[in-house]
């Protein structure tokens, strides 16, 4: 979906697909402010490609829980 | 804490004291990958710094989650 510049909302729509967790190098969750009334979730594809995400959706949800619960973090390391 | 350059990890430590969601500008979600061994979580702080959180801490869920429930979302406007 094109992209408004970081002061405005940046999603005009969002991806109903479902996108393989593999292909998603990071998540950026916005919450709504100032700038944005509603929150969005954008993913950066490992191709480099941005796509957002709709908050709401079961799978995306899923992929946030697979992200911060997988396995290992910095601190279980430290 | 000082951030190493994208191909590697960017968190050597992360942030154990609560900040309040309000704080928040935005949330990265970064699973562990080909860059980094370790998923990490990056907040940028509405005033522009940047602070590693730990993805196992509950206070980091509930903030996630704060931001993925949150009432309005883009899909509940169109």
């Amino acid at each position: 979906a094109p992209m408004a510049s970081e002061l405005k909302c940046q999603c005009l729509q969002t991806e109903a697909a479902v996108i393989h967790p593999k292909r998603i190098a990071n998540l950026e969750l916005i919450p709504e402010g100032p700038h944005c009334g509603v929150r969005e979730v954008i993913a950066t594809m490992r191709d480099g490609g941005k796509v957002c995400l709709d908050p709401t959706a079961p799978w995306v949800k899923l992929i946030v829980n697979k992200i911060l619960n997988s396995k290992v973090s910095v601190d279980q390391l430290a």
